[in-house]
């Protein structure tokens, strides 16, 4: 075991990251500095200051990065239309660098040599804090309790609290959850519990940011968002800045039964998992930002993207956001989208979200050309029959030299 | 102009393509063959006999393709969870190849030298048409009216049908749709009229294959499909033929309002076009066959899948069906498939589908190991570290020499 | 046919293109702006002025654009390691999109509406000449004799130089080479005569850049090549501009046997052709630049590079570079490559070059990690174990669950 | 540490791996499977024997798997053009699966629980054989030696020797070699020594299969390579088994300089190395590889098979040879070689192999239309107006609404 003089630590002021902060003060005879960050959880991030104090921390930091994660890295993230798996819109993934950078931060000011998180070893978090973590700051440390104490069940850990006097009431006083849940600006999840068994039907209570699509509202909801630079600025013409407009979003989402999904996906780990997830926000989000790039992106940018997108998508979602290959694949995608300004309408209802209009002043769509009517020359159908002719010239001649294709 | 003596024409038996049969007569003074074919468009093929044969031709087929269809393009481009431009089907794209095909196996059959089909030259299906012909016959020719004639308007059009006796009642008696129209199994199109302001939502009564889902019933339903060899075989476990159980999902789906898209997609020939389309059974089986996928697909396989999909959908799209490099392409797919068996249950709601269960006798998802709870050694947590500080490995030691992320 | 005011031609100088003035004066009655460019072809261009003169041209365009040349296109292009089907290093390909750009400056000087070039209806130079014009100027209209005309042959295009009183010594005095060749600083390349069969072997004095490995010096030469930003600024240790730089590769190689090539590519336009190539500096330039990588790129945004190198290099091949997807492919690649500095010492001997060594302040050559011998715990031998497991984790699952590899 | 009751051990019959038999025995009261294969490393297997039993191993496999290795993993790779960052040819990673599956066929054979090699924890040999091994028999426990014990120096191990009565002899009575090298049938490497110094040169008298360039024969050798499926079936029109083919080649290969490299490549577990090979027979056949299909490939297949090479030679490179992606993409390859037939003439001189002839029954090199004589309208010039005026559209339309590109 290497010596640790202060660690810095994730905390989110709950049992397990508090039970942490003891651990780690008896294991390592260490100090530990505790970092809490509202990136829109939707929890109270204040009372964790108490806490930390009563259990005999000095240094505290809490922050709301709200802003900065929306800005910083959702949006950024959106504009490559990114999709894990086809399916998942990478919100707990997403949230991971961030805190990464900031524990590192943290490490610098206040000269500690190691960090801590409480992810368990056998999911991607762990793979995310600390990829994160080593490419800011090599040299660091990184204690993982999780996989390396022996509290491994519910009972061990009340014990321990009990043991170290860790007040009870660190435990949220409401009703235990049988789901594992975590939650930002972007997303909510649920693993664990009835979902354990991929056939079996998620429970209509789990859910906690939407209604279900058969409560919501029986008519439906437009609103227009502003892209620019491919990212959202405005809701119904009205500026806002990105977390405000993302939680608006995710107001409009909810209460239309947007953003639910249910899924098996492959963690980086090698195992794969059945996860819930619930995002409002991000669902009308990647509507909109595709219908905006569909009328302002040439159609060889918008292929590469979709191409680039699925290994765009793997980095973050095992954690290499902070890697110069993120980067790479960063530049090309904002090179992209410097054109992607303008407006989309679009039509919320009961769980579905449509993009029933688009609109902008660097829109590649011509009317004169694609339409259906006399065009008066803008467009000659004789070129039609040359770019046949030579599109079909290899293929002829393999024909001609007797290739068969059936 | 090229000396024809014998031309098949793709003949709906509508008012386009009648004009085209006495034009392709007059113009090149040759025999015309005509071929119409179910391929679930929804309207009856037989009647096209009697408007073939006033116009004086000979050789009439009249074929029903649906199971051919579903089973050797349909089923095989879902096998790749196919989508061009992120979110269309490929509903007209994928129908053509089998026109082209059997066009040319007719030409063999009656010893035509030509083609002929009604597609504009502004369009995909031209292409896809004609680089599906040239690639099975290489020395086949090929008649584009639309690129040749100056029937440029609707106007010119009749005066040609009054000029040639062609009988009015050719043009279909109904209300002619403000919108250019295709069908087959996999899905309804519409193009031009108010969607050419890309601005412009939809009419309501527009759609013709999905209620609205403001208009779908309250209560959702509950199916399940079983796979094999990524293909779908059953619905609730009764065994249908390809064209029966997409025909049956296109009813389950239209019935909850799901399957509706409307987009601005681009065209191979360089413009960008807004289109309308209804693809209810596609949409749910696309979202089945990912749910199949989900537990039975290794994760670098599903991942390779996701990567490459994008350009066998631009394969697709552009017209290469008939192309060594889709068979090249479909040979990894297929042999991916071989494990993609089992059940997916699926819930269909007000327009949108969810994928709520999904099992298998061939499931990689492993409980035991997967688990929150203890898993008995399944699963080494220690191996994390490991894991994770190789995979740092590279980025500590930029890090260590400089290199900065931030 | 369009009616034409004043025309900018692409004019060497040569028989052919003088043709093509006269021809343009005379088929659009119009007026002609030559422009003649030494991109390294290693002729004169000013003898071209007296010409255009004695052919009634007023406006004489005659530029020298080496530097920019091997700026702005040639190192960019190596920058991403680029070549075309494995083995071509794109020598004509890439020298194109700067007369696109030329051209269109010139037309815009001059207030002209076409562009007009030499290149046959066959290959790809039209193409690239052409995209590149109307993707610079999209209402610029082109002129493509060779598509147009009936001067099929050498003894028409004779005849017609009698008829217009075409000064006979247009055509160059020396013999005339049997294959169809063109130059610029990256290569000279070869195609036509014997080599349209592609089981001849070119013969030895066709080859004009490079002397026959055999008759290469006995001894090898060492250079060292000095690279910023991933270009070469530097030859052992002497800063010279980029045309002076190339060229004086060009030299060494040549002198060494180097760069050699005899290929059949296929083309955009359908045919597969055989060529021959000589890049001396770049075959050099290509090994250097692959080996400063090797110590100075990240693994990841290495193998990164080499899949997008394949569809960039189908770009610049098929007459991209000027398009929207290929500024933002660079977009990455540039980014990837400021860290791309340092030193490489090569040894060229009899047609082979061979990177010998290589250093860089910003190596990530890690020797304390890469030793075979102690190396004080710089890395954990321990971490491997969890590392394999991790990543051997999904191969295990589906194993135990029967799944095949064999 | 597990329980272990008889492991199988890759073994060479040298010092090292004999020291682990004894080790294994002794650390984890085991009974040892020894296994030696000739995979045409240059070396006698039969000594292994003796030796193994004089350390008292009852159970020896001792397999000659040179036609296996070429014909099951060599070839297969080199029907890709399978290249490893640019320029390595994999030389080592090809051989270890094979390795893998054999250690688990006699682990089946032989009731073993495990299986034991004596690459180090460094490396990725390490990697290749641990995965292949999990993935054809996941209950597999595996011993590695050199990431356990502390016989971390040449000193410890002499100790070890003598304290244990191995005999001295086991070590190779030759002069040690400065490098670390390993060789089969494909290749021999060189790592570690001076080589640790990435500008240091190699020295000549490490190459040990190959004559440098300068020592070659003044005069070029000419054979003549047959292919079937993608496959080499002869040499000169002389047919021969693929070890027999690939000795021959390299034979050839070395005698004339052909096939070394230099290079600093990146190894899965995260470090940079410096690397030497010789692969006289593989250099040879890529060439001759490529040669072929670039005359009996389809373009767009060809193309596809570039974009895709780089990531199955990371999969071969990291050790996935035995994984599903594997199989996925070698379908897709496989399905492209089966008109790959046909004859390539080669150039071996100096150091360098030329193809300079290449001719099949099934090419698609088509002379007719290639020509830049006279095509007797094999060819419509005027169709690539046509081509390039649709493809330019979506250029000119951007550039029409004011997109600069400049």
């Amino acid at each position: 075991m290497s010596k640790i003089d202060k660690v810095v630590l994730a905390y989110s002021g709950g049992l397990d990251t508090s039970v942490i902060v003891r651990w780690l003060q008896e294991t390592y005879d260490c100090e530990v500095v505790t970092f809490t960050a509202d990136i829109g959880q939707g929890e109270e991030v204040e009372p964790a200051r108490a806490k930390a104090e009563a259990l005999g921390v000095k240094e505290i930091y809490i922050d709301d990065l709200r802003e900065e994660y929306v800005r910083d890295f959702v949006f950024p993230m959106f504009r490559a239309n990114t999709i894990y798996e086809g399916e998942y819109l990478l919100g707990t993934s997403i949230a991971r660098p961030l805190i990464a950078k900031r524990l590192i931060e943290i490490a610098n000011e206040t000269g500690a040599d190691a960090i801590s998180h409480g992810a368990t070893g056998k999911g991607n978090d762990q793979v995310r804090f600390e990829l994160g973590a080593y490419a800011l700051k090599p040299g660091i440390q990184v204690i993982a309790p999780w996989r390396e104490w022996d509290l491994t069940s519910r009972e061990k850990l009340m014990q321990y609290c009990e043991q170290h006097k860790i007040p009870v009431d660190f435990s949220t006083g409401k009703k235990k959850s049988p789901y594992s849940m975590d939650a930002n600006l972007l997303h909510i999840s649920y693993e664990g519990g009835i979902l354990e068994d991929p056939w079996a039907e998620a429970e209509e209570d789990m859910w906690r940011w939407s209604v279900s699509p058969e409560a919501a509202p029986d008519q439906p909801t437009y609103i227009t968002l502003t892209f620019e630079n491919g990212d959202p600025v405005a809701i119904d013409g009205e500026r806002m800045s990105p977390a405000t407009l993302l939680e608006k979003l995710n107001k409009l989402g909810g209460a239309n039964g947007i953003g639910r999904l249910d899924i098996v996906e492959n963690r980086y780990v090698g195992m794969k998992s059945r996860g819930c997830y619930e995002t409002p926000g991000g669902t009308i989000l990647l509507k909109a930002h595709r219908a905006i790039e569909s009328i302002t992106l040439d159609r060889e940018v918008a292929h590469m993207k979709d191409e680039l997108m699925p290994r765009y998508a793997n980095l973050i979602y095992n954690g290499y956001w902070w890697s110069p290959e993120r980067r790479m694949l960063q530049a090309a995608i904002d090179e992209s989208q410097q054109v992607v300004n303008g407006e989309v309408r679009l039509k919320l209802y009961k769980g579905s979200v449509s993009a029933v209009g688009r609109r902008s002043a660097e829109s590649l769509f011509d009317e004169r050309i694609a339409t259906f009517e006399e065009d008066a020359g803008a467009y000659d159908q004789k070129d039609a029959e040359g770019f046949i002719k030579l599109n079909a010239l290899r293929l002829r001649i393999a024909a001609g030299k007797g290739r068969k294709l059936i």
